[in-house]
């Protein structure tokens, strides 16, 4: 046994130990002296092989790594163990030599909200919660809607009113009742005081300025870690994550610090943030302990439209010598989409392909080097948001059935 | 090497070769004899361990039991090695013990397509094709779509006016150029003209009446058996099959017969197709060798959406001591829709739903026994058609936030 939890939780920052049941609220003590961090479970590890169980589904093979009492019963619907595909066409064509995409639209809704949700969705059961609430723009809502679902919890989505209707659907679909709101931030209060007026399960974030999702689900994120380093041999160069709350940043973060811990790997990823505001670009630059805040508005990456970054992200990227990067145009995102999808059969939502342009960015401005391994994480499928798409690709043409009626309409592309 | 590829297909009915050059035009023979069959690549098998190559991406990892020559590069996007979830909320509610689901929504394109794709976009490549063309109400048109653009190839995708928005976002999201007709028929008839004239290479079948698909990505199917018996331990009771064109259950009963061949299993499973308007119970009661054709019209499940059966498909089925079923009702497919989401976390598309309505059927007729292990083949995503849920859902309530509002919304259910 190499990897043990150990049933509380801890600040990063002062060390303070928090029991199981406040693991939502953040840090008490630094609250106080106005910072607000997220609590990561404790683990003791000592050197040795990864921690595997052939026997626990999906993520679950993990399980030394992830916080589970010995007891505890996961739910899983067989998430994670996603496919790591080289971009050999569009790579080079972006001047990168070994560019690669973590294909997390193979989750089971079809995200990588998926492992943070199998986590926090078996923590709430194990601790006997009825009900589970989470504030989502979509991919995070639908993946708490199924793992509920499958755990037999009752589960509330609060939305925001331009929610695309796919994803207020596939929430639906899933049992949850789901409610929207003009603006976000009024969710988080409504959320707060709906966990302590009914005693529900917080799944996301409910503290403002924000600290980040769920810590026990956050631990999911590891498992991108553990992966990517057993699909490569090796730790990659560069990781880039679209980010809001920094939650896929800092477990990935910890996956591979367990890596090191563990004695397999010898060096961390340096870990991009994309978001298209500029929030984490901003909040790398300030000294303040009051993150700085950017204007946002409707954007085709609404999956990561945040305001303000938050301090377990900005610690992510700090700790690796990565950076930010900010990429706000929904006619670049809309055709760089075109571009993955047309170029490597890969039709990703446009906060992944947010990823895709960081990459060139950062590769324009020589902070890669072209030799680099770089993984892109893709988190959700284009299929949530085909709409965006869709105003950019040509009205479907209705034939008569004849040869003639075809030659007449196929484009000269066809004919090279 | 106790599997190997012989380079030429073989008449299922009457043993003639055939090179690959016409695989996609059915037994010549048999054909002059009023008798339409699809032909199957051959190969030498010897008992032995069950191929498998770590080094091979997706569904290549078994390239042995695969129609490649030893120097073809396969086009894969990590296609397979889908999660076999079992059903344990929502089989003992239908009077099943071990009812389970092949979650194939977890391939590239999110369809059980991808597998098929795979191999037939490898081999048009192989052969040096420049351009496919598939006829297609979605799924496989995406499929095919997806992986002509990760091969470089054109593509050009004959469908029906009908097709949902997403299904035809999709397509042409992955470069494909997409054209519409108003009937299913007339397509085959321009497809057949297209291939002709321009040397474009047939991704689906082309024949009329139908024969089933491009008959090397069948053998993609194939390696649905080999995981299953790979995560079962053993051959399944009881296989449950959306089918349209018979692709699936023909692939599937191939891939169980290799497994008899290499001495691995003992036995093969019952193969049962689902189809809205008993294409396949209609076909299973005919002696005649045109088979009887059955009225279609719009329907949830159009992925399956077919007037007559194929020769593959009930070969299959009469093999292996199945069974067909039909299942019409467009309200009953969106309720056990909602159903299989709200209680086991998975959204399905129409067509997949068939199966679990047809193991219900099945297990009422006792034609299943409830301790029998029975797989039903999840064979898309509910992305794809998620108006057809929409309109068995709730309108998305816009809430003030304040506690009192989301507590005057809450349905009763919550506060169980």
């Amino acid at each position: 046994m190499t990897a043990r939890y150990l049933g509380f939780l801890r600040c990063p920052r002062c060390g303070l130990q928090t029991p199981e049941a406040e693991a939502s609220f953040g840090c008490r003590d630094c609250a106080r002296a106005g910072v607000g961090v997220n609590l990561t479970p404790a683990y003791a590890l000592t050197p040795g092989p990864l921690p595997w169980e052939a026997s626990e589904r999906g993520i679950f093979g993990f399980r030394g790594l992830l916080p589970l009492a010995p007891h505890d019963v996961p739910i899983s619907l067989g998430e994670g163990a996603t496919p790591l595909l080289a971009l050999n066409r569009l790579g080079p064509r972006l001047g990168m030599r070994r560019l690669m995409l973590k294909d997390e639209t193979r989750n089971p809704t079809w995200s990588y909200k998926d492992r943070l949700a199998a986590v926090a969705v078996t923590k709430a059961a194990a601790s006997g919660a009825s009900t589970v609430i989470v504030s989502s723009t979509g991919n995070h809502g639908a993946a708490v809607a199924a793992y509920a679902a499958a755990a037999g919890l009752g589960c509330v989505v609060l939305t925001v009113s331009s929610v695309p209707r796919q994803l207020s659907t596939l929430m639906q679909a899933y049992g949850a009742f789901v409610v929207a709101y003009e603006s976000g931030p009024d969710r988080w209060s409504v959320m707060r005081a709906a966990v302590d007026a009914f005693g529900w399960t917080p799944m996301s974030g409910l503290m403002s300025p924000p600290l980040g999702s769920n810590p026990f689900g956050i631990e999911g994120y590891k498992t991108i870690a553990y992966e990517l380093w057993r699909q490569l041999g090796e730790t990659p160069d560069v990781v880039v994550v679209p980010t809001a709350y920094g939650d896929g940043l800092a477990g990935i973060r910890r996956g591979f610090a367990d890596l090191i811990a563990l004695g397999l790997a010898s060096r961390m990823p340096r870990l991009v943030a994309v978001d298209p505001f500029g929030a984490y670009a901003r909040g790398l630059r300030s000294e303040k302990t009051r993150l700085p805040t950017v204007l946002t508005r409707r954007t085709m990456a609404f999956s990561v439209a945040t305001s303000v970054a938050t301090q377990q992200g900005l610690d992510a990227i700090r700790a690796t010598n990565g950076t930010a990067v900010a990429e706000q145009s929904d006619d670049a995102i809309a055709r760089m989409q075109l571009e993955l999808s047309s170029t490597e059969g890969l039709y990703a939502e446009g906060a992944s392909v947010l990823a895709v342009l960081a990459a060139q960015q950062l590769a324009d401005r020589m902070w890669l080097d072209r030799d680099e391994s770089v993984v892109l994480l893709s988190t959700s499928t284009g299929l949530k948001d085909p709409d965006s798409s869709a105003g950019h690709l040509p009205d479907l043409p209705v034939l008569q059935p004849t040869l003639t009626a075809l030659e007449a309409a196929l484009p000269a592309r066809m004919w090279k």
